[in-house]
């Protein structure tokens, strides 16, 4: 596959097209980077969005298709619309009109493929645990086969998506530099405490050291 | 309007219903810590999901229209769904299968209203200021009449809404919870840096008391 993404007519970006990126290194990085993506799908004619957990492996992005809408679990082919969305920081301007956000997004579009093959899922159940906790794949139990069986996985190619990114300081209008008022970012990042154990967990089961990056 | 969210047939929670909440408290505290909503809509037939910042005011919630469809700029009557999650943890079960999210999660449905009155717009402006960056109104210049035109703000009656929260530990297999498996959660949450100053900010401008929360 290119390692540009060649936009198409709805992920050519419009608005502001400098925030626009053009590498797939760029998606790539947008999706790893994520933990939860957005999903969009269309409802008995109106737009679902839900909140959900994902991996990727190549240019495959592997969705968990159990908080999905119905259709998508039958397996029936209907486009989706997944973003990711990772906010950097809220810029504070010298009018309320260049207030942003500084961000990195990633949407995809496509037809997913709900999973039945055994060995399919295995591969997107791996994708999207490595993708959440990396290192868990291999310190765990395999799935037994009902758990596999109760798990619907979707898969989509990541053949259509756009990335936007903005980044630093605010863009005010020019007279408005002479005021005194302050303006700047106030930088926002998504950060992960110290792990907290089951109250069940077994008496001297130490935290292993993949859970403590 | 009432305190409980009534759910409609979409928004009536069918999987893991203990995670849903009734309280209208509740869909106020998910979006009103929320910075960035997932606004969902049907272009083509299709979903599009876009990130935007909103804000809200009683029960309705202010979006900005310009990162939307055009279809909802131009002020078409078209059905919206916008979704606002709190990723609050990953759930490291004994099980791959048994793996989660903490989360806190509101999804709103309804037909926005494309706001042309400069008083509602402004209204909406500050909602959507405020929301981003508390006491940020009243700091400011007011927008100019250019400035109100070219800002494409929609209005959501919080009519239909569904709130989803998952907490605490994992739910395992009862016979896993033998293994010498570490499980529990690795929490995360969203943290706000130090504010960076805009290079181009005029000396000896202190940071605002109402920047630094």
């Amino acid at each position: 596959m290119s390692t540009l993404l060649s936009p198409t007519e709805r992920t050519r970006v419009r608005r502001i097209r400098e925030r626009a990126r053009s590498d797939r290194a760029d998606l790539y990085a947008v999706l790893d980077e994520g933990v939860v993506c957005h999903l969009g799908v269309v409802v008995d004619g109106t737009p679902r969005v839900i909140p959900t957990a994902y991996g990727r492996s190549g240019d495959t992005l592997y969705l968990h298709g159990s908080t999905g809408a119905a259709s998508l679990r039958s397996g029936a082919a209907q486009e989706v619309c997944v973003t990711v969305t990772h906010l950097d920081g809220i810029v504070v301007a010298r009018s309320l009109f260049h207030h942003s956000l500084n961000y990195r997004s990633a949407v995809v579009y496509g037809t997913p493929r709900a999973l039945t093959d055994p060995a399919d899922k295995l591969t997107a159940l791996q994708a999207i645990t490595e993708h959440l906790v990396p290192g868990q794949w291999d310190a765990l139990r395999p799935p037994s086969p009902k758990e596999l069986a109760a798990t619907a996985l979707l898969a989509l190619p990541l053949d259509e998506a756009s990335v936007k990114i903005r980044q630093g300081p605010p863009t005010d209008e020019e007279e408005d530099y002479a005021l005194p008022v302050w303006a700047g970012v106030l930088p926002v990042r998504q950060a992960f405490g110290a792990p907290e154990p089951d109250p069940r967990l077994r008496p001297g089961v130490p935290v292993p050291p993949h859970l403590t990056r």
